[in-house]
């Protein structure tokens, strides 16, 4: 049994679109050059339940020998997101980016200063970062499924294609809006001063009460409520959860422009129906493929020397108003993409959490948008 | 002439709701009990053309001898608003909340400070909350037309009646989605473990594009196009401005909570159509009435000495979620308002910053919520 | 063999004072009433060689039952505080803060929800404190040496008497000024309108570089140079390295204030001779015990429901500070009683990390401060 | 009668050294080259006493034209500074920076919108920087004495030269540790991967008790107690005010490494003997000249057009050690230049504020350095 499911649909595939800025030719984070995803997902149900697993990012082909900037957000801190401070302190990112379920966030960053080692990869993977959201309605969280393997499965399956959606990776376990929920990505492309950058966005969707589901502005969630093919409990789904938006771009940010990108998927999340309720922790990481510089290491790496100035480059400040726009309407769709994407699951306990009904989501947008 | 038009409606007066959490009584910060409202606006002519004011909320009767718990939130910091650095650190309000023109936010700092002194007040009014948006597109912003007698007006006008809103007070000169703006104001009330809060929120609206503009998901701003009622040139009113936002609850919240229910504001603005854009100083501030203690003072002042512990208390984290989605709901509804309560108004050098015509708004919205 | 050393000495014992206000009757964190402390410490030369260890500290007997207020401070970000977010976000901690090395630090963190769990307590502990600073000097880092029966027998062993200090738990490994460094505590007791407070500190001391250690002024570190019991080599040692710093109060104080005085933890640090260095993980927690709440839970929680308002106290601002001062002079004496308590270590690969000579350093406090 | 006075002397001319590292040639901020700072001084006694002024920092010929990066740091936020949370969020410096008297910082804010109007200098300005501290005990706050003549008279007499220090411009009415305090300025130079730095900083002290002053460890408050040249009210002067530090460097940091310097000035304050008191406005600005690019002004500009991505050059982040050390050092030296070079000042209602007296600190340093 996989998690892939060849009924579900993208959601530009049902023929509903977000926002008006065109996308990528992906649709997806990796229509961002050098940005690749890889998932690692662990389905079984013996000898404890697992619907779990880890999704990797690479910002680059070589995030330990060449840093690019970047910047996080907390929207509501009720997360964990290792290897957080060291990035807002730096403004650098200097590893793969992980997203994993609650409880595997330890293995995986542990993991990752192993693997790193036993690549030859140098120190600042010790700080690796790793984010999670809670799979634990689904999959026995205390089963310790995610281990080393699987965070070398997942970073060595990286490519630049469109990547998995819904169920898989990090994802496979979730739920958003009280649907069955997931990995999700979009992307948007922007002409700025005679340049054109892309703006990508990957999430990890556990989050959401189902009427407060909007897309677009189309009301979903209302029309379809929670009698219609009820997910579980609410209070362990509903309230529950948390996002991850990872955000990537081509073009030149510097770190306090990433910040300000990480900061406006709060306008996406918004749309689509968040509210960053108490218990849930949504974080947001932002990342500019626009500078690569030279790891600059640590200086208590032996061998480490001073080095001269970095050439960098920057978008001006005033430049980002589109990049922003990009960022929320990629975030929205992501979201929307996740949900679409990801198929009804059964999991432990018996439980179960619903897919979306695309005939049911189409409906409601033919209703809300009469002329399409 | 004056600012006020009887023929400009409320939203919820055109059958157009937001969200689904009732509102007070007022629909309005008033319905906060305590707080109260007054504006001052300088609308002439000659010797220069001033479409400008001030506007004050008073968090409680007597702001300098009780504090009340606050926080903030920068969206995007392209504006201004003193005092916020020591609100940040003290967690406390020790001031009216002034909100004007950008070009007078000095002359309104200052003159709080003297105000403050005639009527013996201390002096925690020399750090006093001034935030601003920028209305030079319609007013000669170099009048400094708003000087001490003004902000004694706003100050001494003040009343726990629904504002005016639209082109009053600081409101006066201002846009918003290329329409005219202004201050607006809503509420929402929810109940928590039995008891019963109410949330409200005042806003300078002053910020967005117009075909970003949309109310409870319904595209507005696509379907009233710029070619509708172009009001005054883009790069002045769509990309410029700004948004204050003040958002006032009973419930008793802490400091640190308070800044939660201000960064909600963000989920509001995002969905009428606001993202922050580089050019706007979209700064969010929010205090709860919940808990009111003796002004402590500060140590320089003569007779300061150390008190004991003051009893507060503190709604559990946990049940904040419904605020969470009355702030957004109410800031929403805010912008809204500020929008149909705003006339068509005429400034310097000829120019015109166009109303929404409230016809079209109720035709869009038939349009798009055909079940009303 | 173990990592206690009778022949060392804490800095009062050796008549060298630091700041001017009292201590606590243990000069200890655990002056702090309900504060404890633990140490687990791992200390084999084979299979593979491991000085290293993991440190608890509990805020109260029953921080998943009852939590209280605290607020964090990153004066570098070069190290990995899990749990960090949602102290931020929340206020409050809900799990007992743990110390350890870096490479330990999933380890330790996974462990805390798997021992959680198996004792019985909710949620919030997987989100629980694990701070860490990098032992790889002298101790294997990649032998995963800490695991959760280290963790288990770190909270277990956790009493309110005076810690041990040193080379003892998460400090075995860790090195302070280019001397043997570790785990060291002090506090002070101030009064306040009336009532006593006791504010304690407790650190993990690794960084530094010889010249730059000053006690209470005196240039300790210009006068015992790195020719003098050189201890190894000064990239790795001298320029690595970090500290963390947690302060406990029973004053009443809110999470903002909980945030300063973490932030006043710079001066104590400053003044000994840290600068926050690139490579530092120089972070900051303090916790006040002055207000106890039950623990409201998240949401996701199958049975939380609403709670009422909980009363609280606050310490009013201005009397905040004699803890500032009180802060900054326990953090001070606190590395100065790991660097004095710590003993010569020899580790990996034949290094050695060599203690202060406490005549020595009596020596130079005699010459400048030839009154005593 | 003019603020200057010859028989004051700066701490190296007593004698006296802080830190380590060399200074510039001039031992100022006015050593980064293209800085300068001027000052006006208002000194009357009729019809209200005034002794109080304003002090200007330009960070490079042409502010408004091209702009070099910065950050700010918040120690105690019981301050004003205005321009600040635009600064945050675009991480560039776009106007001078001016120093003045708490109650005038909405006329210099004021002020400085019409002068840049007057010269042809665009929008940007309209959020100009201004800090404060309170000169309140000897200058009558409440006389509105720096107006826009006083604000263009500082900005006109800006020189690269060594700054008048002490009792002039916005420190003309200072104190500082209980003594008369003011305007201080020092700096030191750097080499770093062959290239040599400057790091400069100005401040305006205005804080701090006596017995809490220690100069590079030598605990001069202690020896000069308050009994000695008692300077007016301790509650008014001991426990308020204020410092703002202004650190300068060409050092070419991107915004986000200008943020951990400011935070670095903290150092150099703890170590001379501040804490951040509750009543203290502590807020610190790096800025570095080392990057300067052409204003992108906002997009509300007409004629704000989209501009390409611009380059500038970025120093390691693992490079940046020196430049904390330095920036420490500095902020001490700076403030003990102030305290050495303010002379002893009458003010209003007949109060006094006592100049260090020079023989007893040398005294003072000779007993604690008994090498030199």
């Amino acid at each position: 049994m996989t998690a892939s499911s060849p009924e579900r649909r993208r959601l530009r595939d049902l023929g509903i679109t977000v926002g008006r800025l065109p996308t990528g030719k992906l649709n997806a984070i990796t229509d961002v050059a050098g940005v690749r995803v890889g998932h690692a997902t662990v389905w079984r149900d013996s000898p404890r339940v697992s619907r779990t697993g880890v999704t990797a990012i690479w910002p680059s082909d070589d995030p330990w020998g060449s840093e690019v900037f970047a910047g996080t957000y907390s929207f509501n801190g009720c997360g964990e997101f290792t290897g957080w401070l060291w990035l807002e302190e730096s403004g650098c990112l200097t590893s793969p980016i992980m997203m994993t379920g609650t409880h595997s966030v330890g293995a995986v960053r542990d993991a990752m200063i192993n693997i790193a080692e036993e690549r030859g990869h140098p120190a600042f993977w010790h700080l690796g970062l790793v984010g999670e959201t809670y799979d634990g309605f689904l999959s026995d969280a205390y089963a310790n499924a995610v281990q080393k393997d699987e965070v070398a499965a997942a970073l060595d399956a990286a490519t630049a294609d469109l990547p998995d959606e819904g169920c898989v990776g990090g994802g496979t376990g979730m739920n958003c809006h009280e649907f069955k929920g997931g990995i999700g990505t979009s992307s948007r492309v922007v002409e700025i001063a005679g340049e054109r950058y892309t703006v990508g966005v990957i999430v990890q969707a556990n989050y959401g009460v189902r009427e407060e589901l909007s897309i677009d502005g189309v009301p979903v969630g209302r029309e379809i409520g929670v009698d219609v093919t009820p997910s579980g409990r609410r209070d362990a789904m509903g309230n529950a959860g948390s996002i991850l938006i990872i955000v990537a771009t081509d073009a030149p940010l510097l770190p306090h422009q990433c910040k300000r990108l990480a900061q406006r998927a709060t306008v996406g999340l918004g749309r689509i129906g968040g509210y960053g309720r108490n218990g849930s922790g949504d974080l947001f990481l932002a990342f500019s493929t626009g500078n690569k510089m030279p790891t600059a290491g640590v200086d208590f790496l032996s061998g480490a020397t001073p080095k001269p100035p970095m050439p960098c480059r920057m978008l001006p400040n005033n430049d980002m108003n589109l990049l922003f726009v990009g960022t929320a309407e990629a975030t929205e769709e992501a979201i929307a993409n996740a949900i679409c994407m990801a198929r009804t699951t059964h999991g432990r306990e018996g439980r179960a959490s619903h897919a979306i009904p695309l005939d049911r989501l189409q409906a409601v947008w033919r209703k809300y948008r009469p002329n399409g």
